[in-house]
């Protein structure tokens, strides 16, 4: 499979080249770059031996067909839209791969007992109408309809967009999966982190898509001139944050698998040479278990208070966003483990702590999901680098996959 | 002295009304509100028996005569512009308790064996040339003639704005106070803290204006996907400027007087999806001994280097501004204390974390300050507030010190 894997990294730089802006990776949903992405995309398909169609909100879809009629469907794929500024694997490598596996069966002209279609979908990132997996909520059937009021940076509403694309916000109904004919749903995805890579392992199973919590927390002080208030009489809302800080941390690194990160900060009023009277944190909490996540989170909120009482400061905890973890099919997962094995020699199993059009599909099938080493963990950035050899191991691990689920169904029938 | 302490909240009223921005308190260095308030000032002056002139960068000098010729000159005063959006009482109240101090004399037919000058000085905030102590500077005759090519935010240049007011750049020579004349200068200013009003005193001595060390330091680590990043292997510059901000406070703790403030965090990239990779913060540290608050600088850069050193951070340590600590005349402050003593119980000395004109005449005089407690420690804000009894305090004892200077001086003769 190397020629297929070089193939592949030849794709993607020539995908990376389709970009809404000169310069960078831009390529957000139902943009004209994604008409130019998808219009490529569908001719590869078209070579492997697909027909190519595009659903009411612009996924592209690719089909190869059963050797059994009538005849169930199992669905590859990853999204074709990126972040502003993007790397060029984040999305396409999921897409392309499942191309090349479909393309070795065309070459081998092998058929399997079900229908393959490996789907680009239009929006996982939600960059242009702030609001994510439009593209696999559509296929999954629960798309909220009152995003198609969003308006883009431009004033665009999502509606107005989708049409101007070719798609039609009034036929998603007809877009949505036949549920009886969906055997599951899987996607190679470059890892976004540091994992694989320290273990020195080309490919690693997912074993679900870690629940997050998301909250805003404000510690409020005092403000006070630095020269003149004692340090007995402060009320400095920035020490009561850097405890507060110091405690997420040491919670995290006492769960296994748990992550939390707080990446803002802002301080009121500000200046060097007043103390703070406010500070308003972001947290993120992410596990793959929403029993251990949400224990986590009682915990720090309990932490903040107590941080809070012992300054005779005020602590405000703000739940904004709350997503409970998806858990990937045992069996779908077993069955690329098993692949996996035959082309490395040990193979992790790792939550992903970002989110993936799988989880969305998870809905209304099982998913599995195979992440592939990137280089230093590195992603949403230009730098986002996966090396050739990896991608080869993935395709070969895809190809048994297919394979093992296709035996799986004969054995079944 | 009831009467002398409602005259003055009346004058801290009106000259409140003085402003150059309509509803709210903003005096700025030669600026039409200037020149409406010296020229009310200038009138309560002449009524206090004092001949009034202007110097050549606006200082409103009014100069009560000595009963000897010839004779030697004792410097009261304190500031006339503000900050933006100001309280009524920093710099005006020890204008007006000066001014007071002479009309009681004036009325009582008093004169002492030294003429008393009272100064209005045109600049202590600093705010329309970003250069403090503009007035004192020229009287101390450490005024640097570059500071007026600067322009303020109209484009007008210092010197075009000193010469508008009717100033003269070119006189400010003359402008120095004669070395050889001067007794001393006093000042009565809002202690801008907390300190007076949690002892429950309405005046305190001020032993030293304290030096201040500024500094810049910046953690660097490493971005990273908040979801996909384990906790060991980030590197997480928050979670190390977190534990800076610990240090810092402690440090400042364990050291009396000593004051060390963290009023501005920056995170980049700054989402809240993502590992921070730079956080950037202020210093500002605070102590009436220059040993002592160089020691703790040092203290807290190793901190840090160590804080970087344990989490494989990079350290940046960059000193903004260094200011020595300028120790008040401890004869002239004995002197207040005795005199402060016959009003209150108690007296606290205590050091000012602020800056005072007080500190530049002490380049060319020995200083004294009195302490007034503040409302709260609030200042540099509208609801700065001082009591009218606590000025009726500070009026005592700057007249009983004003005649126990005079004491000293004629044993002395």
């Amino acid at each position: 499979m190397n020629a297929a894997a070089k193939k592949i990294m030849q794709r993607i730089e020539n995908l990376a080249k389709i970009s809404e802006e000169p310069g960078q990776l831009t390529r957000t949903f139902v943009s004209t770059a994604m008409r130019r992405a998808n219009d490529l995309v569908a001719k590869w398909m078209r070579e492997a031996g697909m027909t190519v169609r595009e659903d009411a909100i612009g996924n592209l879809i690719g089909r190869y067909p059963s050797k059994n009629s009538p005849t169930k469907t199992f669905l590859l794929g990853s999204h074709l839209d990126t972040v502003r500024d993007a790397g060029k694997f984040d999305g396409p490598l999921g897409v392309l791969i499942a191309i090349a596996c479909v393309q070795h069966l065309h070459q081998e002209k092998i058929q399997l007992p079900f229908a393959i279609e490996v789907v680009g979908f239009a929006d996982e990132e939600g960059v242009r109408y702030q609001s994510a997996y439009l593209g696999s909520k559509v296929l999954a059937g629960n798309f909220n309809p009152a995003d198609l009021k969003r308006v883009d940076a431009n004033g665009i509403s999502m509606a107005d967009a989708i049409c101007n694309f070719g798609g039609n916000p009034e036929q998603f109904k007809n877009s949505r999966a036949n549920l009886k004919q969906i055997l599951g749903y899987t996607e190679v995805h470059i890892e976004q982190g540091p994992v694989l890579e320290k273990k020195n392992q080309a490919v690693g199973i997912v074993t679900a898509i870690a629940g997050q919590t998301r909250a805003k927390i404000i510690f409020t002080g005092r403000a006070g001139h630095a020269g003149t208030t004692p340090m007995s009489l402060r009320k400095d809302a920035l020490c009561a944050a850097a405890e507060f800080i110091l405690a997420v941390e040491n919670c995290a690194k006492k769960i296994s698998d748990l992550v939390a990160t707080i990446g803002q900060i802002e301080t009121k009023p500000g200046a060097s040479n007043v103390i703070p009277a406010t500070v308003i944190l972001s947290l993120d909490v992410r596990h793959q278990s929403d029993p251990r996540r949400n224990a986590a989170c009682e915990h720090l909120k309990t932490s903040a208070q107590k941080i809070a009482h012992k300054r005779k400061l005020k602590i405000f905890w703000e739940l904004i966003q709350e997503t409970a973890a998806v858990p990937c099919s045992t069996p779908l997962s077993n069955l690329l483990a098993q692949a996996a094995r035959k082309h490395q020699p040990k193979i992790s199993k790792l939550p992903s702590g970002a989110g993936h059009d799988a989880a969305v599909i998870s809905k209304i099938a099982p998913v599995a999901m195979l992440f592939v080493r990137c280089k230093s963990g590195i992603s949403h950035h230009p730098d986002e680098s996966v090396k050739v050899e990896d991608v080869r191991v993935a395709i070969n691990v895809m190809n048994d996959f297919l394979t093992a689920v296709a035996a799986s169904r004969q054995s079944a029938d």
